[in-house]
């Protein structure tokens, strides 16, 4: 139940359990998921020393309590606080409810009943088996090695797994996908010969209640099956699918299902069979409709070998284009799981317009915590103010459905930030976006301040610190602007990309420019940006309703931070901040270096309230950081003075 | 003494034999090379039929004969032909040059006595033991694996290595290093116990003269014999090196010497003991006198963590820099290896200022035969005209020597562009490079187009095909032009670099522009170029003599092809050919695309003169050729067109 040794304990250290391990606990009801529960608090009561509270808890089924597979009804009252829940894993969320509480859990207040807003919250592995010699195991992975695969096979060591689950489970996410949506040669078995390793993960990740998912290859029955052909119309593909739902359900009775990358950066799919996407996930679907499984597929198809001068076509459209006009035609056991914008995780993206789209489809909302385009976890960017933008964004306007709302169909995921690192995450303070991912797809509405607080209170213990006012306001300080921090020394007003090709880590303003993957910002010596408008662009801004579809439609309604990701503007186009574009570029990107380094001050005054190790990983981080943070800097203000010729109105040295 | 089975006969196909194997030989002489020359006899003879001439060839050695070790006197009267030479290896070139003439062989001529110009004409294999997952086996290679290294240790198929080493003396090759001069860790260990590898490889090539050469690291003492230091002052240092020699001569007596590679791009050298590149070659040069053999120390050395942001740090002047005050401290057998231009090999440099700044120190002029940044043998790219105007340049102007003169004292050296592939170069007309090389490396004033043409008779037999003449032209107009062909749709006027960073390959304007390898252009959008004059720039110029120094100081007198390498200017300065920058950049696009297009056409037409998979490789490489330079055309035009907005003047489609 413990972390392995030298593992971090994240959100879950011995101290954020004493208000439970130093208290009289009581726990009705069987199974094993009780019996998770019942460790968690032997084990906190074993680390807290003598009991000394004279207050109980009590975890208690009722199987007629109204809180659903997983909520779970919270009183406090007379001194005594008791959760009661409808299944096991509602008490098991409850414990970790009243660890989050802290002392307040054993304040009297009213009666709270909690359920998750989305059923599914997965997080999506992109771990390999093997170990790739430039991409390493995890596909954009900045954690280390997996936390499932080693040396070729499952990872023998399944305590490390078991302490992962129970993070997770204690932030609310219940659903994994073991394997990257790449699927290659070797992780193609773990549907059939393999599937006793994948089985052997599902058991530990099961005891937190987390069902394990597993990405397959369209092609399967061809690969793996000898067929010659994986038309999802043909009856013999219909048998293959149905023939390895059965056999993955008879290793693991709790598996939750399939993932599916199809018809995407060379993926196969059901375009080879002039099928389309609904016949893709429906063959799938109906083979793990007998055991209540479902498919997620992914919504990730685009022409990745675009030609760069070709400026009709516009990747940004590629999800809704493909999608939209199958809204309807999709199994009640198939997902469609959309990126959240419509280009790829960049540090700003405008909400993905397919999303609010279908409505007769159930859409699960994918996020990123892998920081791909966010600082690789060796710059610090916390990123649920941006997710929490995303969910709270009303496709319809003001009187719509939130995005959050729109995903209870399909659930949110997230691409897992985890990996072999001591740390989990490798940079320490990106275990926040684990966490603030977890908490946001229980309740999407979920203030992210509120979450920083939470997660801070739970790994850094201040009030065992000498000074919990400077710990607190510190890690804020750190935390909280660090998303806009990154995004001001990197690609301006939503234009993206701007990276180093490949590996993604980096500038290179022209890294993409003439690339075949559609993602240019079209920058010349007198202005920049895509111009995506219905009346002179790619037309993609009218795949929103109203009012997004006109207030994306001109550079004067379109707000500054994506203005670039909709319209080619003049360098000397005036924002509504009253700037300059090209006195945006240079302002932002001098401020964001000087945030960054004024965060790593920040961080240095914390050495005494922070674990050395820890505080020693972040500072080196750090040093990275900045030096990574001035590159950019430099280079996208020379790039833009060259082109440009406007000097700074600061005066300030671009090279 | 074939070629193994499937591997091209190159410029010795049985059809070049004809001349000799149908007439009478008599060979007069003994020792190993003549066995070689009687053995080259014998197959031609067997191949040709019966003997039909009634000429007399005779190959004499006469220890008397003026010849030196390596020439040979050639007399043709009264239908006899007679090779006299000195020594056995003149004999074999004696034979080989025979070959070469032809039926002239055979017909009355004055007596005419040949000797090598440069007495070391090496080259350098860039191949490592191991396979590196993405550099391959051989660096900057692209024709296949290694000749010398298979599955981890010398290739067993001993017959491949004998057939390169003949192809080599048959144009004039008498050296070669046999690994790679970034010496990584497995590679060390040839140098000690896995010498024999090597001498089994040098067996093969000294049966036709070649001396065998092996890179070795300058950390080797510290590395291979658990020294302390590798200081070359250090007497454990010393002894380890003359012991490490002492070895390798035990196993291989003719061995050649060792190349070094030191403070350079990684590797280690004496800087770090706070000693000179003089100091470091010497003790090493020490160690191989008493053997007779000659260290190559390689000039490559600059800082390669450059801040692009420092426009001071000229990567151009790191070799004069570095070597030009040690002039006359090398010891006799010590030769120092200079790039032929300053930075390298760029489809255009001027010539390295320190090859006419070294009058007291033996030089080597290394020349790149693999075509890294001259499109990778996937571009026609006959680079002959290239070598020819470098050893032609006279650093001192008009009266002084050539480069060609100047590097009698250490030779002339090439980096290797073969390889395992079944054409030994990937591109059945990249051999030609190969050729040119060698015979240049004999006679560095011989003409770039005859060479052309002895090699097209020699590979293509035209004699033998239904139409000679068109087979000629054909060859003529595909290779003879191909270098500037290149040049036009690739970096202009001598800026370089514009390549994909890592693998060289393909247009990347600004893909070094931002690094620090020290290789900008610092295009912004009112001009382009370098400025390296000792007026206002990095004074590079200056590290002429007169009257290059006053050359190339001004844009005016500068050189049109090399101006982007020597000045920065506005994108209307007018060049000497009449044209603005800007337009020069255009017109050479477009026309460098038209010129490649026009070559494949001419390829077309020559199918039924060309053995049939011959010309199908080709064809299907200028498939590649042409996509790769309608994507530089393309890239590079957008690119300039978007900085400069100066329309082209020819109303052409610019993206």
């Amino acid at each position: 139940m413990t972390g392995p040794s030298g593992i971090d304990h994240a959100w879950l250290p011995d101290a954020a359990l004493r208000g439970i391990g130093s208290r009289r606990v009581t726990i009705e009801g069987d199974g094993p998921l009780v019996d998770t529960l019942r460790a968690e608090v032997a084990y906190a009561q074993g680390n807290a020393g003598a009991l000394q509270g004279d207050a109980d808890i009590v975890f208690r089924l009722d199987g007629d309590a109204d809180t659903g597979p997983e909520g779970f009804t919270l009183t406090r009252s007379g001194g005594r606080t008791t959760v009661t829940a409808a299944a096991p894993a509602g008490l098991l969320y409850g414990f970790f409810h009243v660890v989050r509480l802290g002392a307040a859990a054993f304040t009297d207040a009213p009666e709270q009943t909690h359920r998750p807003a989305l059923s599914r919250r997965m997080l999506n592995h992109w771990d390999n088996i093997d170990v790739h010699p430039v991409m390493g195991q995890v596909e954009r992975g900045y954690a280390g090695g997996s936390l499932f695969w080693e040396d070729g096979r499952a990872r023998g060591d399944r305590d490390r797994v078991r302490a992962y689950a129970r993070l997770l489970a204690a932030c609310g996410i219940n659903a994994v996908c073991v394997n990257n949506v790449n699927v290659h040669g070797t992780e193609a078995r773990l549907l059939t010969d393999r599937i006793s390793e994948v089985a052997a993960i599902a058991g530990e990740l099961g005891e937190y209640g987390l069902r394990t998912f597993l990405s397959v290859s369209f092609a399967a029955p061809v690969v793996l099956g000898g067929l010659d052909t994986a038309d999802p119309l043909d009856d013999r593909v219909r048998d293959w699918w149905r023939t390895a739902a059965d056999h993955a359900y008879a290793h693991i009775p709790d598996f939750g299902g399939f993932v599916v990358k199809a018809d995407s950066e060379g993926q196969p799919g059901p375009f080879a069979y002039g099928r389309s996407h609904a016949d893709g996930a429906n063959v799938i679907a109906d083979a793990l409709a007998p055991h209540g499984g479902t498919v997620h597929w992914r919504a990730f198809v685009y022409n990745h070998v675009q030609d760069w001068r070709d400026r009709t076509t516009d990747r940004a459209r590629a999800a809704y284009d493909h999608f939209a006009a199958l809204d309807g035609q999709f199994k009640d056991n198939a997902v469609l799981q959309v990126k959240h914008g419509p280009m790829d995780f960049q540090v700003r993206e405008p909400v993905s317009p397919v999303i609010g789209a279908l409505s007769r489809t159930r859409v699960a909302v994918e996020l990123q915590a892998t920081q791909e385009y966010t600082g690789q976890q060796r710059h610090v960017c916390a990123l649920a103010p941006m997710w929490s933008g995303v969910l709270g964004f009303r496709p319809e306007g003001e009187d719509g459905a939130t995005v959050g709302q729109l995903a209870d169909g399909g659930g949110l995921v997230a691409v897992s930030n985890a990996g072999a690192d001591p740390y989990w995450t490798g940079h320490p303070l990106a275990q926040f976006n684990l966490y603030a991912y977890g908490r946001l797809a229980w309740q999407p509405d979920a203030d992210p301040q509120q979450l920083l607080h939470e997660w801070t209170e739970l790994t850094f213990s201040p009030e065992e610190t000498a000074d919990p006012e400077r710990l607190r306001s510190g890690l804020r300080a750190v935390l909280r602007g660090s998303w806009e921090t990154y995004e001001k020394y990197t690609a301006p007003l939503g234009v993206g990309f701007m990276v180093q090709p490949g590996h993604h880590y980096g500038p290179g303003v022209d890294g993409y420019e003439y690339s075949p993957w559609g993602t240019y910002h079209f920058a010349d010596r007198d202005g920049i940006g895509v111009d995506r408008s219905r009346a002179t662009g790619t037309g993609y801004a009218a795949q929103y309703a109203k009012p997004w579809s006109q207030t994306y439609e001109t550079p004067e309604s379109c707000p500054d931070e994506l203005l670039l990701f909709f319209h080619h503007v003049p360098y000397g186009h005036v924002l509504h901040s009253g700037k300059t574009v090209i006195q945006h570029i240079y302002d932002t990107h001098f401020e964001g270096v000087e945030e960054a380094e004024a965060a790593q001050g920040v961080w240095a005054t914390l050495a005494d309230l922070v674990a050395p190790a820890r505080h020693a990983r972040v500072a080196e981080l750090y040093e990275e950081q900045l030096r990574s943070a001035r590159e950019w800097r430099d280079q996208v203000n020379s790039y833009f003075l060259r082109k440009s010729g406007i000097p700074d109105a600061g005066g300030r040295r671009i090279y």
